[in-house]
């Protein structure tokens, strides 16, 4: 596939067939991803795949638990009034009912950060990241060429604590975002809804958007 | 270009020739930037371009001194020690000799996080990091397909104030890295070095190399 095709047509994936992802394929996505450039090239990433029906489910109720908590009910009621288009609200409806369905994709993905130290550098700041969702997107992109649907979440976020102790993740290892993996059911790729690239490009100056 | 193809040959450029690169391709790949994912898709971005001279100077002279200094020439060499390889060796010498001509190259990109408050989501957070680097990687691939060298510095991470003092960033603008881009001078594209996608996957249990 052409490589701006499959720049303009990746989207996030929602719902998903049950059907397995060859192992092969999996490699593939992965394979992409290490060549993504990350900071020393020192690569300080596990791509953590996985397909467990148990292992799956367990993650499925950690996130439906949270979901169904008063507490991010209330959050997502106020993220849904913060939002002024109808399109975001139509987004926000459908990543609910995604959440109900997680399970159905066939394959987990969990990049996970290994081997970066505080202080010198911090696991958990923004410059780490640097490191490592460059990765995720090629991982990402190269689904997409593959007809295969993914979703960058960060249900991770709130489940550290079931990766860790449920799931056996070493202590001193960091997801850094859960990517379920399958063939798209129904749902079809791009093009998406972004604003305008003339009204988030400044030149030279802060606030000037057009080129001298 | 083949989607592949781009992926595998992309690399970090350090010699740029100092012939300007068309404003129209600057478009092309921040509009490939902007087709990736972000959190609620929210785009919290500015792509900063930066053309003029006397700004890139500033840039240069902050990352030279920095680099000039006494604690960043005992961290080279830290550094330096601890690479095992010879490869990763030359890549510091060739890095540092990059450092010096770092304002050859006609265009910096300072791709920046607007709107991210704390503490509800910290711009200065690994997750943060999700919903712009993704971008960035996307703007760096766009950039190879095009026949541009990048390479992704986090330079930006010890001259912040020089950037908001001298060249009237806005302080709560978070900038994320800075991206000279350039056509290649002698330097060409992939293959890139890394280490064996069987030695950074893991299936299911944690440490597993191989899928069930």
């Amino acid at each position: 596939m052409d490589f701006f095709e499959v720049v303009h047509s990746q989207r996030s994936i929602r719902q998903y067939k049950p059907d397995p992802v060859p192992d092969e394929m999996i490699w593939q996505i992965i394979e992409a991803a290490t060549r993504a450039p990350s900071g020393s090239n020192l690569q300080p990433w596990i791509w953590w795949v996985i397909k467990d029906e148990r292992m799956r489910q367990i993650i499925s109720k950690a996130v439906s638990a949270r979901m169904a908590s008063t507490e991010a009910r209330e959050q997502r009621l106020r993220d849904v009034e913060a939002m002024a288009d109808t399109s975001r609200r139509t987004m926000m409806v459908k990543a609910t009912k995604f959440i109900e369905d997680i399970a159905v994709a066939p394959v987990f993905i969990i990049p996970c950060l290994v081997g970066v130290t505080s202080p010198v550098s911090d696991p958990r700041s923004l410059l780490a990241g640097s490191s490592i969702y460059g990765a995720v997107q090629n991982l990402m992109l190269a689904a997409r060429a593959l007809g295969l649907g993914t979703v960058l979440t960060t249900f991770n976020s709130f489940m550290e604590s079931t990766l860790h102790e449920e799931l056996q993740l070493p202590p001193d290892v960091v997801p850094t975002s859960i990517i379920p993996v399958g063939y798209p059911d129904g749902q079809k790729f791009g093009p998406t809804t972004r604003k305008p690239v003339e009204t988030v490009t400044y030149w030279d100056e802060w606030g000037s958007v057009l080129p001298r």
